[in-house]
């Protein structure tokens, strides 16, 4: 791979990171637009598997439109409903085993990341001779992929341009993420009117999820990454003002719609040219939610101001930015770690306002397992996460116990 | 085309305008990607065209390491230096004699906008069987292009990743623009390092482009673009802060690379998506540097803040926000009009401190032709250009007044 030889020029500074970034997937965003989606799915496919969640395509009317869609342009079809948050193991291969003895070669995802991550799963699993779980563990890297189409019906996962998917496990509840280029779907169907219907706390975890896909890639170790750190700003700042007004008015088509857009800003990648993430909360979440069910967005609220505060002062600097331009905190220039903890307390209390849990207490989550988390997510405590500041067991532990509430 | 299907469920409203985005351009950026100039171009042919424009890629060294990374995977090329700024359909015409007679099927252009626009307007005339400039007067639609690839020498332009290219016709000083997604090159290898060598004025020239480009789409009717507001900001902000930089210290890696992946987001069409652009500044600017050859960059520098005055009262709250966000102006809540104003006359003193004219005298270009300039880009009179506000033969005679200083 390129990737590796570029590579090569760098860590010699702290300047820019050399960068390769391309997003082929094709977004098609506005009302009305899930209807285009048989003249989308038809310049690849005429068999399909139609894979989604549970009855909320149908009660909206989005199941009838797309069948119809499809239908109109001869594309069959064979449905795969039933995927759960968290999307199972079981469900994508069991979807593998569909496509294959059906000679299905695309697969149309109508639904939120967990449809997608499952969708994407079942992508890279078709073609592969052993069991798809391999490529979750790093046992084997996926060579090729069937094509994957997106019906996006809530956003945050931003999993629609993205190119990863997670996926659990229900036989340990171990929640592992596979990243690879032949995950990005080929184009994504974008209509803001479908999330009217989101209810307010999965409205609140997306904006959480969106916001922690900015945060991952904002704290990094490089210096000099002045336009991503303002894309990255500009792109909370929306979600900041914007998610506010969808709860207040569910029907808002512009709040709806910056906020759908914002998610799959947030997530293709464009805001990490450059730097290098840290994704220690994410892998911390992945704990969280494989072995409770809880929604991703809720987890992630509850652990990030946690991290931050274990953090900060590593780079006091960021942290004083991200309070001031994206809080509009006001700089205490004598004590700039006033002004960084004030941006974490206007994180937390904005998460506090849009109805979300900030410690794991709210979230339901119980005091006897916090070890076992951090022993899971750090190899039994041999390994560290993260790189904005490397975390062995005892800092995940700390994380976890300071979220307690 | 789907577009025209989209866009029938638009237009009653002000809210975001229904998009389709996807820019697949490949993106590898930083310290010696250069070199892998071969590896790229072998993905997709063995036999390209070496487009260029003068000397200054042979005294920066980077002629010698395209030529040996293209050897050293074994791909030919065929030479065609000569690319003028503002570059000309006359050579435009010989590189597809070229390419037809040799079987050439790639076109590599390493340069700025003008070598990428060149190329580009190569690779849809080499399958055309009429002239190429029936695509640029709207005779005829490219149906088919060669694939070109980018090794981008100066920032700006914002061709390495744009779906449009700009040429000269040398017969009647027409300056006119072509816009398909055929037009998109394949990849942009783009090292800062490579730009440490753009002079001063250039470098400045480039900055007011990547500024007007976001610009152009900033100021819209389109209500309700709250994302695409904040990142046009971002990157208005980068340039903002880094040509200075760069101005005083050339060689600033950091500030060299800030500018260069700007130009890039400028004009990808990121930042248009959801709004409707205005594009009437360089709709005049295109006649200017058409009869005058001055930069397109000087000369944008030049009507920019005249076509503001002559139409920031159409919407002042846009134009406020402008000189808020974009420029720190505090704002006179009292009387926003003057603070609109601010705004503008920062952008003008911005033009100014790194080095370009803001006046046509500064710029050479003297008064007596500027009504036949207002006739040529208003169709003898008998049509309007832009679209924030639609502009009359007399409205641009006013701006092309104004500006005269």
């Amino acid at each position: 791979m390129v990737e590796i030889k570029v590579k090569r020029w760098l860590k010699q500074s702290f300047i820019m990171e050399n960068f390769q970034f391309q997003c082929p997937t094709r977004i098609v965003f506005g009302r009305g637009v899930e209807n285009l989606v048989g003249e989308e799915v038809k310049k690849y496919s005429d068999k399909v598997l139609l894979h989604y969640g549970g009855g909320s395509i149908k009660r909206i009317g989005l199941y009838d439109r797309v069948v119809e869609s499809l239908k109109s342009v001869g594309v069959r079809f064979i449905e795969l409903p039933g995927v759960k948050p968290n999307p199972r193991l079981s469900l994508v291969r069991k979807g593998i085993e569909v496509c294959r003895s059906s000679g299905v070669d695309f697969i149309l995802a109508v639904g939120g990341g967990s449809v997608i991550d499952s969708a994407k799963a079942i992508s890279v699993g078709v073609p592969y001779k052993g069991d798809v779980w391999d490529f979750y563990v790093d046992r084997a890297e996926p060579a090729e992929a069937l094509p994957v189409g997106v019906v996006l019906t809530i956003p945050g996962a931003g999993s629609e341009a993205s190119s990863s998917s997670v996926i659990t496990n229900e036989e340990d509840w171990r929640k592992l993420s596979l990243t690879t280029e032949l995950l990005r779907p080929r184009f994504a169907l974008m209509n803001p009117e479908v999330t009217f219907s989101v209810p307010p706390y999965h409205t609140a975890c997306g904006a959480a999820d969106i916001m922690s896909h900015v945060m991952e890639r904002y704290f990094t170790n490089v210096r000099h990454t002045d336009l991503t750190d303002r894309l990255c700003e500009a792109t909370l700042k929306t979600v900041i003002r914007n998610v506010p007004i969808a709860l207040r008015e569910p029907e808002n088509y512009d709040a709806r719609a910056e906020i759908m857009w914002a998610s799959t800003v947030a997530h293709n990648d464009l805001l990490g040219t450059g730097r290098i993430g840290d994704w220690a909360t994410h892998v911390i979440e992945h704990e969280l939610s494989g072995l409770y069910d809880v929604p991703h967005g809720a987890g992630l609220a509850v652990l990030f101001p946690s991290w931050m505060r274990h953090v900060y002062k590593h780079r006091v600097d960021i942290f004083v930015q991200f309070a001031v331009r994206v809080w509009g905190v006001e700089p205490d220039f004598q004590d700039p770690e006033k002004t960084a903890l004030e941006g974490i307390e206007m994180l937390k209390s904005f998460f506090k306002r849009i109805g979300l849990p900030t410690t794991l207490r709210e979230l339901g989550v119980p005091e006897d397992r916090l070890e076992e988390m951090a022993l899971r997510c750090t190899d039994s405590g041999g390994s560290k996460i993260g790189s904005f500041v490397k975390l062995g067991k005892e800092d995940v532990l700390s994380i976890l116990r300071n979220a307690r509430g």
